[in-house]
């Protein structure tokens, strides 16, 4: 693994938790802590990892990016370093592994985006959701796309034009995280929720969440062309031949792959 | 009408209940269950019913494919049986006829599929609703794509890549079925919003439905391009020209077609 | 500013209101009324008004289209009438500014889809919302467009194909609606989350908000692909510049444009 200035990158069985370690600067995402994040995501998409918890150390998960690092750079230095959040958000979708978020407080622009773009989050009652660039400056143009996908179309534009923060309990009626527990109950509810999604074959569950993320805004039709072929060469895959003979025989599933 | 092994196909007045009747087998979709639930919509396409109750025998509303049918299959197999699971679903969208799910018991895998793919649904109270293949073995691709079409992103991922059931009040909250009431009430309350979504012209009801699902995930300015030519036209039918006349008429219309 | 007949375009400070003021027909859109509002559009776009609240006199908000403009019409005279209908809905979403809906009361059809065009909607308890064309008659297949992109599948279908009112709370709870207040304080509520959604830089929010529009029903990939260039040049900017030097200096930011 690589070594990293803005993370710590811990495996736990099967589990990789990327902590965000940067709290002096509340997580905020330079060039540098994103292409560490990447590099992270990437090295763990080619290891037999099943899940990965994406948390932040200090007080605020994540606030976006680092204004120091973006007003120092011209057009392409902006375009370069929006490439590389995109790459990262998209990673996030792409990689065969579960990606839970866990959202111990606020999580802003970038940061709300990322907890968009992972599979799955649970947030503490005290974690907060915004979209700052509303309030004038630089709109949170990108962090839009996911969080766009997550929640309705009235309630994404009252958290990008207002710029103001949503609380988690708003957050969880809306669809943008799974789960609001008490903090000291996050890690708990974050690895049973990640436990119960990462159960099974580790190739069939990759392949169904990069279907999920293939089909998702498309068209019906050019959806369901998708998901019926990747379906039916997955029906003869060794998962899915022992997950059903498994239930026709009334016996537990062993898992090989 | 088609004799059927696996269906009870009943009309009373103007609408068709369909009711899976496979309940040793939990109303799962073999093959010869599929093929005679499209020639089933088909049929009712073709006749002058209004509309359509879905419904299903024995403890359970309906557990996806016949695994002992899908393991007997290779891989040319398992592709015909997903385009005949996927050319019903689509059915049951393009039909003229306004398609209800009532829904009893548990709804998962394909069958959850099927209450994604009605037009409206009613559960009881002790319905469920998974995509068990998050669990291990063979993923719900395809169910997946309706699913997703009804419900926020995170609440599908947590569906798909869990296995786990929800509940039915959980399933009203996050928009998958329209109501939740007490078993007792299941056949009162599916009467009730379809009686109250079949009224009117039939011609009329079907051209909107169908409209809905040409315009529904495209783009805007397509969706509009689309629901705009339908709308003009319609607005010269006898349907539309009597609406409007009652209207300004202050008096009850009078449907003819 | 052009004279209107139907309309009252005020404006105070930085906002224009447009109150709908045909009572008497229950503010619906003929013709006439739909060519007002669309040029009352187009002269604010060209204004350096910030926001727009739109309202309407009477006991409803709006009733739709007005059935005795549309019975007179043959089919070119109603594509006609839809296209600038069209027009209309789709010019609240490219205006620059922030443009709020406040329903007073009943929004049908053509009205319902004015409150689902309009970026952000507050409601009195009092309101309530139909697409009453699934009663039979002339369906809601344009109203069914936005509709459709601001709440779930199921519950669209059931607002188009019962033509049943929704109340205020259900609104809110589907998404189509921000807020849902007493009637006594909905003008406070509307000042409220607009001053919210228009602070900052005008030229910003402007481009925030047509970015959102021209991104949120494409594939994950060709809306990340407009956002991230419109992000990037967006970086540039002097909002964007006085937004993070004020952020990175702790001081209020001072916009020019």
């Amino acid at each position: 693994m690589a070594e990293h200035q803005h993370l710590r990158v811990e495996r736990t069985d099967d589990v990789v938790r990327i902590t965000m370690d940067r709290a002096e600067r509340r997580n905020s995402l330079s060039g540098e802590h994103l292409a560490e994040l990447l590099t992270a995501f990437r090295e763990i998409a080619a290891s037999d990892a099943v899940g990965v918890v994406l948390a932040g150390e200090g007080p605020v998960f994540c606030a976006g990016h680092d204004f120091a690092d973006v007003a120092a750079r011209d057009l392409e230095g902006v375009r370069e370093l929006l490439t590389l959040c995109t790459d990262l958000m998209r990673a996030i979708e792409s990689v065969p592994q579960v990606v839970i978020a866990r959202v111990h407080g606020l999580a802003t622009a970038a940061g709300c985006q990322l907890v968009a773009s992972c599979d799955l989050a649970v947030a503490a009652e005290e974690a907060a959701f915004a979209l700052p660039g509303g309030k004038g400056g630089w709109f949170c143009h990108t962090p839009a796309v996911p969080v766009a996908r997550s929640i309705g179309r009235k309630r994404l534009m009252e958290l990008a034009l207002t710029g103001d923060a949503v609380d988690a309990r708003t957050a969880e009626r809306w669809g943008l995280v799974n789960r609001v527990v008490p903090a000291a109950e996050l890690d708990e509810a974050v690895a049973d929720l990640l436990g119960r999604a990462t159960r099974g074959s580790r190739a069939g569950k990759a392949l169904g969440k990069q279907t999920i993320y293939a089909q998702l805004d498309r068209p019906e039709a050019d959806a369901y062309a998708i998901a019926l072929e990747v379906m039916a060469a997955a029906s003869q895959t060794d998962a899915a031949r022992e997950g059903m003979a498994a239930f026709l025989e009334k016996r537990p599933a062993v898992w090989t792959d």
